[in-house]
């Protein structure tokens, strides 16, 4: 018996799971809908067709280049679809005067070869990385736009018309896009970005609250440490640097809207991202080491000052764990962070005591496995440190 | 004065760099323009032209769509251009046919409906992680094409004809594509495959000679060593994974070829990356830990024995890496290697033989420091001993 509605009510909750997540996929999915109808009514409406012909296609064709998830992403591209069509458009006329210089003949011929070189050479242009990282939408629009209009020039009576069709046709594809994102239900790449390293911050601090409570704390168990999902949790951070990049480059490009005013300082997440993912890194260390260390079973030489130091540990801990805390609600309130964040110096205070301590004594280098841990542990106070500082400008 | 030819000969000499850094960028430029001339050619020639009209411009944008660096990128591109154009094609003359049932009036409303829902529909189909890690291309064509054709539906005479029409001159254009690729100087994504896990297995080898001579052998110096070139090698390895990813999709579909038989093994290669990126983050765990303990600076507890352990790392690196080499070269040239490695041997009994030795003497506790860096390499050892086996099989 074939189960149907089983696989149907799967998949259903699949879908319904996907949306639930972020809601914002929905009215993604409706805007770039209701986009696309919206440039075709030009098509179905008489008087505007016949106007513009068959070009109407390319708003539609438009549409679907330009339209983005984020606001920041379909205001760049739109730009860039206009630019780069209004820069090829020029080239491509340009180059059909050249060629009918040629005579009948040499025409066809003329502009083949054009096409050859322009092609190659924007192709090519394409392995510069500074083009790669920023223009590269950019270079294949040129290139699609320079194409199409050399090649059609061989065909079409009234060239200027046609380029200027072409160049109408794509600004109300751009604009459609731009109205419907920043109007309908906008979806801002600021916002998300600034999600992001709160979330970054949070993640941070779940780390040392887990460490806090299974490895360091008093009832602590140090079972099964791999398992737990708090020993994982920095590798998201770890892995948060093409998305926050492009996030970063799309913010630039937005409008000023709810709290974030003109010239928000968005260079400032990518160099607090960059902190966050250096600390993640120590962490990963950290987390290396003590499974390292869990697997050895080295016999315990002095079991009262691996307490102690152990204490000191789960103080570092939990104090880092707060000022995080205490960063991410700053970051996500948008507020002024005060200036004594009695947290951060509790942790400070821990980690330079231990270090003096530890330098006087050297009965206990003994406790060295422990040491070496905590060692590794107030590298990771400094770095927070660090990024407390970084939020503070 | 302005050094215009300065700026110049810097542009020229950054280009020639890139093209030197890999011959293959100018090749596939030029096979790029090659391909879009040749497709243009179909519009210049009268005879062909009079059979395909305006339609021809979907072979132009075809290749545009599908010209991709290796063979592997687009062959599986072409397909994805065809079957998505082909179902998007069925679907849209269905739609046209429902629309015609409504009447005059009706009809633009009810195609408008049809172009909103599938457009909706097929956009979130692109959050469902499977879609967007495999299919995401194919969504996209099959989005433009169902606009497209859905859209003109409303003022073509001869629907069935344009469709076909529109099939031809996509099929042409992918045609174009496969020959221009297959034929003229072939970029294989296999062989990307291939050297990006011979150079990760040489990165792994590298990080570990540069350890061997710089940290633990008797003439190192341990100065700077955060500058040395050799300490960050394994960086690259880590950051291997989307690359892989998406050569190794892309080799799936390229057929026999070279050295490459039919059901060549790809997926032990992603096996083989995934090994070789857990050992460099021991690497990185390892390294973290040796540039923090020089920070601290503790006083030496027993040099005699810290002199030993050093001797012992020593030996655990250079056999390690010149087993890493060895492998290395044995996927360079895909011979079979040989059963009984004696480095590797070597390398896994010293490391046994640490362990051994440490568990026995609690006076070795004093020398923790030396021995917790001993312990991350020897998992280092394990863990290319898993490249090992894995790439005997």
């Amino acid at each position: 018996r074939l189960n149907c509605p089983v696989v149907l009510t799967g998949f259903t909750e699949k879908m319904a799971k996907i949306a639930r997540d972020d809601k914002r996929r929905v009215a993604h999915s409706l805007k770039f809908g209701l986009a696309l109808t919206l440039v075709s009514v030009f098509y179905y409406v008489t008087p505007l067709f016949n106007g513009w012909g068959n070009s109407t296609i390319w708003a539609v064709i438009t549409v679907l280049f330009v339209m983005e998830f984020t606001v920041g992403a379909t205001l760049s591209k739109g730009i860039y679809r206009v630019l780069a069509t209004l820069a090829a458009g020029l080239l491509a006329v340009g180059a059909h005067l050249v060629a009918r210089l040629c005579g009948e003949e040499g025409e066809p011929v003329v502009l083949a070869v054009l096409v050859f070189l322009v092609a190659s050479a924007a192709t090519f242009s394409r392995f510069i990385p500074e083009v790669k990282a920023r223009h590269e939408y950019g270079v294949i629009i040129f290139i699609l736009t320079f194409a199409l209009v050399t090649v059609s020039s061989y065909r079409v009576e009234d060239l200027i018309e046609f380029a200027h069709e072409r160049l109408t046709t794509v600004a109300v594809g751009v604009a459609t896009c731009l109205l419907t994102t920043v109007f309908v239900f906008p979806i801002w790449a600021g916002e998300d970005l600034h999600e992001l390293t709160a979330g970054n911050l949070d993640k941070l601090a779940e780390f040392l609250e887990g460490m806090e409570s299974e490895y360091f704390g008093d009832h602590s168990s140090c079972e099964n440490l791999e398992a737990k999902p708090f020993f994982k949790v920095y590798k998201g951070v770890l892995s948060s640097k093409v998305r926050e990049d492009s996030l970063s480059t799309f913010a630039k490009w937005e409008p000023i809207h709810g709290k974030f005013r003109f010239r928000h300082p968005w260079n400032q997440y990518q160099k607090l991202g960059a902190l966050c993912r250096q600390c993640a890194s120590s962490m990963e260390a950290l987390a290396s080491c003590v499974i390292t260390l869990k697997k050895s079973q080295y016999p315990e030489a002095n079991p009262e000052l691996s307490l102690k130091i152990g204490a000191t540990c789960a103080a570092m801990s939990s104090h880092s764990a707060k000022a995080l805390r205490g960063l991410s609600l700053t970051v996500r309130t948008m507020t002024k962070p005060s200036p004594i964040n009695n947290d951060m110096s509790t942790a400070t205070k821990a980690a330079s005591d231990f270090r003096t301590e530890f330098s006087e004594d050297v009965a206990l280098l003994q406790v060295m496995h422990v040491a070496i841990i905590a060692s590794l542990l107030s590298d990771i106070v400094i770095q927070i440190k660090r990024i407390t500082e970084s939020t503070n400008n």
